[in-house]
């Protein structure tokens, strides 16, 4: 487990408990507030070509690094609650993936694994 | 920049890049991509109470943990596109929210903060 | 087709064409926004206990039903772009669903088909 | 309210009734499958480029129109349960835009209407 991923968890931990919103803090609620959160990211690139979507300016990703926030701090409260570590999930799916997608199958396609 | 954030970004870069798979991973695409992981997230936790959603048992844990390395990835990888910073807009949002939710106004409450 | 549907959906594509908005919307990019407006319309009851969403006040589900009409106009857009027949494939679910759900096994179970 | 609408919410409300499902059907667990239903639609998408989602195959959009009948198969309950006439605010919302996106000033753009 990541030092600053420890402590922003335990920050956060802290921030529900001093205002009394672990009530409201379940495991359902958290991920709905997170999938909240994508879509509200997602809501900045909905009308943008591809183009467009990948030469964003600066004073915008200022922006869309708020939401890319948000939806960070919703996943580490929900990890926290679930005692999932997110570092050893995220390294173990990377993996996963690998071996799914193997790079002669995979190359250029974005077919779904069992389609490859 | 956390080690560990970085290193993770780094292999996803190079996962993408061997597989030819940037031409895909448009931020707009990324953030679509997020959203629907967050759904694949929220799934699990549709029909629970939330008295069922605070004891998920531990085989199930398991399963929710890799929706939650999935979300996660694409966070990583649309932070990297945008040069987003993931620790460092988390910090700043956890102060912005202190201040848009003071403790003696917030307590107990789930309100907004234009509503406070 | 529905006489009311149809004439809704003739109505969204003059809109969109007075406005020359059909080159933004490609079925993608109208299959993202639905999805970020379903995020909104969750928005609202995301912090709410169950009981409490069962009784929304009158003023508040006013609010909601504007949150419904921007998932619906987002749905028979999509469904136009694609040559949908909107009743037709809901009554054609509700016959599958009735297939994979029977009475006596889904009696009071929320659990998938493949699970039942 | 049109009749075909209305028919689709009696069978439904049965639907749920003979399965002892109203139990789970509160609006808040409504609005989150409605969410989870949005995001597989936009999955058959998201790594499409635009030009690949204006001519999806047939057999492609038979899939897509199962999806597009789950979201609107949740859509029609909870905007039930709400009592929320789903045809009425449709009509009354396409006013709305309309007043927001006047077609001289909105005409080839997708600013949103506080920015136009």
């Amino acid at each position: 487990m990541s030092h600053e991923i420890n402590e922003l968890q335990q920050t956060l931990r802290q921030f529900a408990r001093e205002r009394d919103w672990e009530q409201f803090h379940t495991p359902k609620n958290l991920a709905a507030a997170l999938s909240v959160e994508a879509a509200e990211l997602l809501e900045h690139f909905q009308w943008l070509t591809d183009e467009q979507s990948r030469s964003i300016p600066a004073e915008k990703r200022s922006v869309i690094g708020q939401e890319i926030a948000d939806v960070f701090l919703y996943l580490l409260q929900l990890s926290d609650k679930l005692e999932v570590d997110i570092l050893a999930v995220a390294r173990n799916k990377i993996q996963l993936n690998g071996a799914k997608y193997p790079v002669d199958k995979a190359k250029g396609s974005m077919r779904k694994y069992t389609e490859l």
